[in-house]
């Protein structure tokens, strides 16, 4: 089984580029959205993405349990989670414990029973935030990407809809 | 004819990367400059640009109708232009549909009769930031930025003046 | 003697990157951390480092005078310079004049009797900053990064832990 990162800014056509990669991987694609549906702006990217998105892909939403959901999906994927961003903002809000909670999906990862496929926003290259919990916040996301990377098959950095394989 | 995208952050070396490669497309480059001099700051940066270019070049300012001068143009080229990113800021200060005027443009690139090189910004990398402006602004820039990309028959993603070329 | 120089967001992995390049270049490696311990959280960065790092290293305090330290060093290098971007930001804060720091810096580098290895971060791919100040230093940042990277050996962007030779 493959595990393949996408990683690039927002709005670089990462997701694009994520799903035409899954899309290639099998015929029963599994698109998990990390987002929750909380504000107007959030339910019109969603919507946007959806639209993109061909008929075939079965959809979950799973804005904190990725790990138990890609269990759940056992050999019957690919699966493209979108984003982990997100998803890590999302424990980060809620108070988990971030270091615990970035294990347990490289753990779920490596063990997993289909190709998985990620997408993460580069949050690191802007001047530093002025605020602490934005500063943590990219400490982590930086952190976390460097861990899936690190047992990621494939690694591409996308820029301007331009995917380019690192690794 | 061809199109020609340089990408890099701020400071980046992207624009001494297009100039010169601009240069070697022709005999007769066109500077087409999408900035407004509205204070010292902007002064200083539009000097230091012209300082370093060759005395050959012509240098148009077209803060906000790029399509409109390289039609002008013609077969005369090649054009520079340098940034798409202040130039979709300008349409965005002036209120219009930026989706028409990104369309427009991406419909001059494809007619155009001069080699044309353009340059822009990534700006997707950092944070999100805190106000629904500045986030609206990302988004326009990565969509404009993916479909320039997608018309152009060479890439150029560049950092620290290093141009690697992507596409 | 070699110049080399790894460049990337926060928390990218460009640390750990260039430890390990600078540990194959010879046995008695030096490190430079160019940061004053003023508050917690930079603490604690420290001392992620440290724990992270062999017993090998030697290590050098050096915020604001590195060409003098380099020169110290001399020939009993390799030397790890970790990094330009919060030493930059340290002649800032000192009010000191920033071009001139770093032609001295590229003098330095030029004439060093080891091989260095440098570490900066990319800060220019987020929104432009509200305030003068983060736009000034974004803008030195990227002009050092540019200077650096012209007479470095080699160059490597790095993302979620992958290193790119782009020079």
């Amino acid at each position: 089984m493959s595990i393949s990162f996408f990683i690039g800014g927002a709005r670089s056509g990462k997701s694009i580029s994520a799903e035409n990669y899954t899309l290639n991987l099998g015929n029963n694609p599994f698109y998990m959205a990390t987002c929750e549906i909380l504000d107007e702006e959030m339910a019109l990217r969603v919507k946007r993405h959806q639209q993109r998105r061909d008929k075939n892909w079965t959809t979950i939403v799973a804005p904190l349990d990725i790990s138990g959901e890609i269990q759940k999906i056992g050999t019957r994927g690919p699966v493209l989670i979108d984003c982990l961003t997100l998803w890590l903002s999302n424990h980060l809000l809620n108070k988990n414990n971030l270091d615990e909670k970035i294990d347990e999906l490289i753990t779920t990862l490596i063990n997993s029973k289909s190709d998985i496929v990620l997408v993460s926003n580069e949050v690191g290259t802007g001047i530093v935030p002025d605020n602490l919990l934005a500063r943590e916040f990219r400490d982590n996301a930086g952190f976390m990407n460097q861990k899936v990377a690190s047992v990621s098959d494939e690694v591409y950095w996308v820029v301007a809809g331009i995917q380019t394989q690192i690794k």
